[in-house]
């Protein structure tokens, strides 16, 4: 059968097709406006360059080019206080909010035992020793309100607690913009159990 | 201010957020899976790959790496009936349904005059000429459903018919699967002029 469109079209959209969320239609219209409008070869030069000298931050595990991480070699930053996330985009939406100036702690990955991510597989290790090295006033632990999300945070909880300090979770209620009619039980459930005095 | 990941990371980010349909966290979230788990120097390659010795048919306009295409060049395909499609994807969708044995032009566009798209940016000539010199027994307009779509395929059927050539449209109806309940009053407007008669 003949080649409806050019060889080298077709491995683009099959290439863009491997990656995750995007489906067929996705990967030729990606590939379509690359052929017509965009630049492939500056998207190639950032692919072909994202691992370069690419390691982990020794403290943080963060993604980093040096031993550490810009963030963990920001003096500025206060040590009093470690973020534990699951992964480095975590750190990106923390970020975000522009107030916290502490620390961060990667623990790549969330206890799962179907997946056979055990204790063993995550930072926690160096999360203990950095707690005692630092002794940081607040361990804030910021990993998903999904099971395996309250999974790891108890988990790491129960491990940091006989060491002295004091671990946080972050709230669960509702989202901002919410409706109380709207939303699940749960979340509505933790809401409720979670709820703030108001001042006079 | 301290980056909060590292530079070439950031780099890919941007690039996947440059392309169409792709927002910064769908962006971050490719970044990472190219960086873990996937192939980020294969995507590269078929992007740097894409253009090489790219160019347009000359007989239907799709993409092609010779003068023609592979459809165009393929003796075994009917000369008698040429679908009009606005782009090349459009071939694609059509040769997927299997049953279309014939030939292809692709008009690069639509008509639009607030775009400044006006016939002259259309493949219009070439076709008139290639209906002039081949004869077909049947054009069949493949436009989309749209006023600009529909716009095209009036003026392509006013440009041709003069030569003698029968021009047809795709039909419009119910999409298959769909709900007359649910179905907008113009495209059940067209499904009820265009019904068709069932045998005995």
């Amino acid at each position: 059968m003949a080649r409806i469109l050019p060889e080298q079209i077709i491995a683009l959209v099959d290439e863009f097709a491997k990656l995750p969320s995007i489906g067929p239609k996705t990967a030729e219209r990606l590939t379509m406006y690359l052929v017509r409008h965009g630049d492939p070869t500056r998207l190639a030069g950032a692919l072909n360059g994202v691992r370069d000298g690419l390691g982990f931050c020794a403290q943080c595990h963060s993604y980093a080019t040096a031993e550490l991480c810009d963030l963990c070699q920001d003096n500025s930053r206060d040590d009093d206080s470690i973020v534990v996330v699951a992964q480095p985009l975590d750190i990106v939406a923390i970020e975000k909010i522009g107030s916290y100036r502490g620390r961060y702690h990667v623990l790549h990955g969330v206890l799962s035992p179907i997946d056979g991510v055990g204790p063993a597989q995550l930072k926690l290790d160096s999360l203990v020793s950095r707690v005692q090295a630092v002794s940081p006033r607040e361990v804030i632990l910021a990993t998903n309100a999904t099971v395996e999300g309250e999974t790891t945070a108890l988990y790491v909880a129960r491990l940091l607690i006989p060491h002295g300090v004091k671990v946080t979770r972050l709230a669960h209620g509702l989202p901002v913009g919410a409706d109380v009619e709207y939303a699940d039980q749960v979340t509505l459930g933790r809401a409720l159990a979670g709820r703030t005095e108001l001042a006079a």
